[in-house]
């Protein structure tokens, strides 16, 4: 086994996305990546969104063994409401060593703060409670210049799309923040024990988010690989991270995973409380489940998902259903429900979870235990009764102050997406909502990162705030770098296929820088300006590898000899020169030679003229 | 260059999917495929619709130089209104040998007909004029047997959808689909030179059907590699499949594919036509392009894309485009209209083209060369201005009872998609819709396959009959047997998903059998009941390779020792058992040990108990 204690054993993707270069914005110096433009195009650069932290930026140092720099720390400290304690220790089971077998530990993290924050005594220390206030923190002002970009070209923007409700403003400020986050339509996930975190929010009136989750293997070497998923996840477009880990070495990855982390961390405390009973979900106690929201608080997690509308009468209305409760948090509480005939303890405790919550601003993403896993059993009785019981907790836990989203399905057809967003808009009171997919169909496996797409893109369209990604790997095996990859790209079209037919007024910037560099031939613009210009370049080369290829002025799918889009620029060309109706015009044979030349001076390169047809649109 | 006159290299994949067998329904003999599952589920097989052909059953000699049998042959003469005529004769120009190379050539299929069939004078051999006779074919009869797989299944089938004002029946008679075919609101493409394709429908109140797109490259060995994606193609799903070739060796390349489809093939004549002008748009005339749907019809081609609404007034409206016109055949047109300053002959000859489709029962698919290509282009007023004519042309080419659908875009945002639905219907009288995606962003080349298979299951749901792929290669370059085998899979899925919403009853059988396996740990019926049982499978192994896996109760997300679907089976059985309301279930004792014991088992083989969990969806 790889001795992961040499820091180079855990190795990130470090470096620019080809083609772009970091940006740091207003006093804030808020991060962006702005992507360059061939000067010939004579067109800005497209600045766009950028989750991907310090590790693109070719000016900062990474040492994972050492962490990030804590971005958010004299924020937190000049509000004057924390004080230092001293840091719960980590005892054996933290890490899942109960029994004898200890073998496959991570290492700790080397810079473990023996001190961490935590609100004094009858302070409040969330996002939340400072808005209500009217305080409007950095946080909040790096939230809106980060959301703003690019919106100044806009001026001549009209609006176009359909928001369902929504209330996407034409320029975030702060204080269109602030409200945000006071009425609970939106929430800023960063735990006072995260400093390393750069702001975001996550609310139907901003971008669409998505999450991507990773998790720990037991064995020691997958703590390098965890840390390398959660970089390469962000470098993609991940929002936040889920820590799922199970098993052992659950405490140390995190904090690996923590220290290291520009983005909001979730994770699902019942899976580490269930390792500390030996997995025998009945042993579950409140202590324990309470411990591990401290230990967990003091880490530094910024949401948790916390299972607590699984109500034990909710329990048996899932007995009929095809695939029962798919939920892993779900069906841990139903065990436990059902063997000591109790309530949850989640839920009867839920209000001393709160106070916990605010004690670190820590977010609520309130689980959707009894979500559907199958499209038979989408958008019935026992789902839609553990959604109003998340409205009443979002409303109770508003009453402290803490932010709040909401976990939603799940697989669901089409024609039931829209009601699930109808219901937890009118149910939780507008609070985030957070889905998973929805996968549209249970029939391919394989793809379900596409199945879960359609019904995401659709979902986000209705207003889900953030989606959480799926792999191709969904329900066959755990995903590698180049799965993570593929879920993190198609749920961050899917995002912004739903800001655009939300009329996001920042959306459309780059669809439109994209195809006039399409239109326009330049290839590496096109090829940079993409999710993913890696693969773009690559599948081009593929066919047309020569380096020649990517100025010229056609492409593969038809060849130099005859182009659609060249024919339109001659359109176009001419109606510019001959300064008349379009109507009018006589054959271009001006350009007409102009191609035959240029096809002749392909032809001399050896290269042959009519490379086949299949899968283009060009029909 | 390999001398592919060799039978050995038209190399093609056989052999039945996994898991599945081949059977034939009725006194016509329709194909399906069967999915048998594990006997111990005591679930009865899942019939599918199966668009493989012979190359699926392992009773059939396939032998591609001599081509498919003539299922057909005896259907189309029995109705005594066809005649035999020597087939035009092959011209060096219809191979695009027009110049002194002619390297690269593309042998003859061995066995060309010599004697083609024609309707008699004066007749009209549509199935659309059958069926407005009230003459139901055996054509009509095998769309009704092949449509209806399963359905008798469905005796408790509640229906649950949103159909949109579709007219789904419970269950397919012939006299429905005469019905259908009648009205205009489906066609069943079949030329009658085309007697090896199996009958299928394309209309919104049946099955949403896909299309594939292949086409030659001008070297020689590439007939091999055209005729292999079409198998594949059709292995996957594809209901049929376009040849788009360019370049030279298109006659050829076309009568391979033919006399090897059992699928309707399409095509774009003008294509060809531009071809035998060397390229030269402007060249192009009627004698030409009609000689050319001679050639084709003769040949086979069950429906022809003709871009007759590129009308002359339309073309200015593309200036101010972002993308202008991206449609190829569309450009092609601009071009001719442009140069001669004439309205198109396409259009103006519409009559006349009419008449030579419905001596041969040729279905328009009438092209929309003004779509959009960019989301910026969306919607536009050339786009609708085309729409509106293919309108006008829809109803001139019923009035000669000849079948008729629509193409559609394209690259439309999500909020727009339903007004090209409710357009396309409106103005062409509910003719089928055959759209391309749409893709719902520009930005993710590479992945436009699943940009576009958003918009596809969208608009599937919304009433369009046929999906027209896209692979991840669209944009970038020429796709490979991988691509198009993913923009298979992809557009299937998004077509069930359309299935699934609008409600249509042979649907969710597929879905249910699926998520019951999943349930019950049947990770065979889980694969095979899959779209691509391979994939499926591959992943699973990739990280419990083990064959004892796959009969394991327990999947590689949670590993054995917890998992959310076992304990939810524990609530049923104990429900089971206890004979009593569920509220009042005491600990599940037995089920655990039995649990316990099988981690036990599962620790005895060596096998690390707690895999991670990054990527699951069970939170």
């Amino acid at each position: 086994m790889a001795d992961i204690n040499s820091k180079l054993e855990i190795g990130v993707t470090t470096g620019p996305i080809r083609g772009s270069r970091k940006i740091h914005v207003g006093p804030l110096n808020v991060a962006m990546r702005e992507i360059q433009l061939e000067p010939s195009s004579g067109e800005p650069p497209v600045r766009v969104y950028d989750t991907s932290g310090p590790y693109t930026d070719p000016a900062a140092t990474i040492d994972i063994a050492a962490g990030l720099p804590e971005l958010r720390r004299d924020w937190i400290r000049a509000r004057g409401d924390v004080e230092e304690v001293t840091q719960r220790e980590v005892r054996p089971e933290d890490n899942g060593q109960l029994g004898p077998d200890r073998s496959g530990g991570v290492p700790p993290f080397p810079r473990v703060r023996q001190k961490v924050l935590r609100a004094k005594p009858g302070m409040n220390v969330s996002q939340m409670h400072y808005a209500r206030k009217g305080i409007i923190t950095p946080e909040m002002e790096y939230v809106a210049t980060r959301e703003n970009l690019g919106r100044e070209m806009l001026r001549e923007y009209i609006r176009d799309g359909q928001d369902f409700g929504a209330a996407i403003p034409d320029f975030v400020t702060p204080e269109f923040v602030r409200d945000e986050v006071a009425r609970g339509r939106a929430i800023i996930p960063n735990n006072i024990n995260h400093p390393e975190s750069e702001p975001m929010a996550i609310g139907r009136n901003f971008l669409v988010k998505i999450n991507a989750n990773i998790g720990n293997s037991a064995v020691a070497s997958d703590v390098a690989s965890e840390v390398d998923k959660m970089v390469w996840s962000i470098r993609w477009g991940a929002d936040t991270v889920m820590d799922l880990s199970t098993g052992r070495n659950i405490h140390d990855t995190r904090e690996w995973i923590l220290r290291n982390s520009p983005v909001p961390i979730g994770t699902v405390p019942i899976y580490q409380a269930l390792e500390k009973v030996g997995g025998i979900a009945e042993e579950l106690t409140w202590e324990i489940f309470r411990d591990t929201l401290i230990e967990q608080a003091e880490q530094g997690v910024d949401y948790f998902t916390i299972h607590a509308g699984v109500r034990l009468p909710y329990i048996p209305m899932t007995a009929k259903r095809v695939t029962g409760i798919v939920s892993r948090g779900g069906s841990i509480m139903a065990k436990w429900c059902l063997a000591h005939h109790k309530e949850s303890f989640l839920y009867e405790r839920f209000d001393e979870i709160t106070e916990i919550m605010k004690a670190y601003d820590i977010a609520y993403s309130l689980g959707d235990g009894l979500r559907p896993g199958s499209i038979a059993d989408a958008n019935d009785e026992a789902q839609f009764a553990e959604l109003y019981t998340l409205g009443e907790l979002t409303k109770r836990a508003w009453e402290q102050d803490v932010q709040v989203m909401i976990e939603g399905p799940g697989h669901v057809p089409m024609h039931k997406i829209k009601e699930n967003m109808d219901k937890q808009l009118q149910a939780c009171g507008e609070a985030p909502f957070y889905t998973l997919g929805p996968l549209v169909t249970d029939i391919a496996p394989g793809y379900d990162h596409i199945t879960s797409g359609i019904g995401a893109a659709m979902i986000g369209w209705y207003g889900t705030a953030m989606l959480c990604y799926v792999t191709p790997k969904e329900h066959l095996g755990l995903p590698d770098r180049d799965d993570v990859k593929v879920g993190v790209v198609t749920y961050k079209l899917a995002a912004h296929a739903a800001d655009l037919a939300k009329g996001h007024p920042a959306a459309k910037v780059r669809d439109d820088a994209l195809s006039k560099a399409r239109f326009e031939f330049r290839w590496r613009d096109q090829f940079n300006l993409s999710l993913d210009p890696d693969t773009a370049e690559q599948y081009h080369d593929q066919t047309l590898p020569a380096e020649g290829a990517k100025t010229a002025h056609f492409c593969s799918m038809c060849g130099p000899k005859f182009c659609s889009m060249k024919i339109t620029q001659e359109v176009r060309d001419f109606a510019a020169k001959q300064n008349q109706p379009v109507e009018t015009f006589v054959a271009a044979d001006e350009a007409e030679a102009g191609m035959q030349e240029m096809a002749a001076k392909y032809n001399e390169g050896g290269r042959e003229l009519y490379i086949g047809a299949g899968g283009r649109e060009h029909d």
